[in-house]
């Protein structure tokens, strides 16, 4: 029996960053599908897992995480010897690679999710988009991935010479604007093109979005 | 002749966390004082370092570094054995003080950062503020500091029972937000409130206040 549970919803971006973690990982897990439409993420029992009320919560055993990138971070350390490591041990490697995680949770996720919203969800749902939001938030994409270019032309990964969680974190994001409008801003650009080729062709991520339902 | 460098300006918060570390470690740095009213944090060299051309950058020999919350966490790990310890060596311990790492970074910062932009720094250069910005900001607050008051009744400090880089990290806008109206915010609530006065209290944060001119 696993032990290790994910609650979430496998169309979330959030969620989607533990899953693909678990895979990289080859560990076993439960997943609990929470109904967001029936706001079941803002009651009982799962807001004791998450007060914020946002998917994903994550149970290993006793103990209780929220937040998709603690998840991530908790899953790769506990379980070190599992499938892919997705961190460096080499303490200046690690600060590198901390420094361009907080570049994708502060900079490029927080304009990323925006779109996703936008043109990814919105479209799936039928619900009209915001074309001035669009517009900003491409122009502010399109800055960040300048440096995300520059980046790439040094480093093979975003993190370092290696697959990290770094890039993981991107993927889940990349599934919804490579089918959008959006995808423009990452095919113009060759290294960052490359690089989005290379991630979302792994194994593990493609398990993951086997699991969205049709 | 010290090898640290930080580079950014004493009344920045994101700079604050950074100084509030290195005090708390008991390391020699030397400050580089950036001119942001002249913009020298978006011109070279100070972009060598952070492409994203803000506050702070960090330097230890020849390792280069941007990111507040990455350098926090590399000076802490690198200098485990010298001052104060910032964070737990056990997994699940360290997964606990993740997740609320991420809520001060995310849900946290997200709307003190707001905050302290309208109540503490445009006051401090004569700019009006949007009061309507702050309403709307002060009502968010509000529910996460909701979350945090029930995290302290059960926890001493936010990312466990010691002080760590969790509790560090919120200083620097709790300066700004005491000295305003959302002050009220925190001493409604007496666990936070019982926190705010322990953690402002520490001697390497009145080492950073004391770097801010008159
Ligand atoms: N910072 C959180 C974000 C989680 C998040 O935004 N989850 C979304 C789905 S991808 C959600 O639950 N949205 C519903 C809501 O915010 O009410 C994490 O990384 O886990
Ligand atoms: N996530 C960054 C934020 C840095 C930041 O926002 N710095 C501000 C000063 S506190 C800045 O440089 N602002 C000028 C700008 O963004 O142009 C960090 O934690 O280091």
């Amino acid at each position: 029996m696993a032990t290790i549970k994910v609650h979430g919803s496998p169309i979330s971006t959030a969620t989607m960053r533990v899953t693909a973690t678990l895979y990289e990982k080859e560990l076993e897990f439960e997943f609990v599908s929470i109904n967001m439409r029936n706001g079941e993420h803002k009651k009982e029992p799962f807001i004791s897992i998450n007060p914020f009320g946002q998917v994903p919560a994550f149970e290993d055993g006793d103990l209780k995480l929220f937040e998709s990138r603690a998840i991530t971070q908790y899953i790769d350390h506990e379980y070190a010897d599992k499938g892919t490591k997705l961190t460096s041990s080499d303490s200046k490697k690690m600060a590198i690679m901390s420094v361009w995680s907080e570049v994708e949770s502060l900079h490029y996720d927080k304009v990323a999710s925006i779109l996703v919203w936008e043109l990814g969800i919105k479209t799936l749902f039928g619900i009209p988009l915001d074309s001035k939001v669009v517009e900003e938030n491409e122009a502010k994409l399109d800055s960040i991935l300048d440096v995300y270019e520059k980046r790439l032309s040094e480093s093979k990964y975003m993190g370092g010479e290696c697959f990290t969680l770094v890039d993981l974190h991107h993927l889940p994001s990349l599934h919804y604007l490579m089918k959008s409008q959006s995808k423009k801003l990452f095919e113009s650009r060759p290294y960052v093109n490359a690089w989005v080729d290379d991630i979302t062709a792994r194994p593990a991520w493609s398990k993951v979005l086997a699991m969205i339902p049709n």
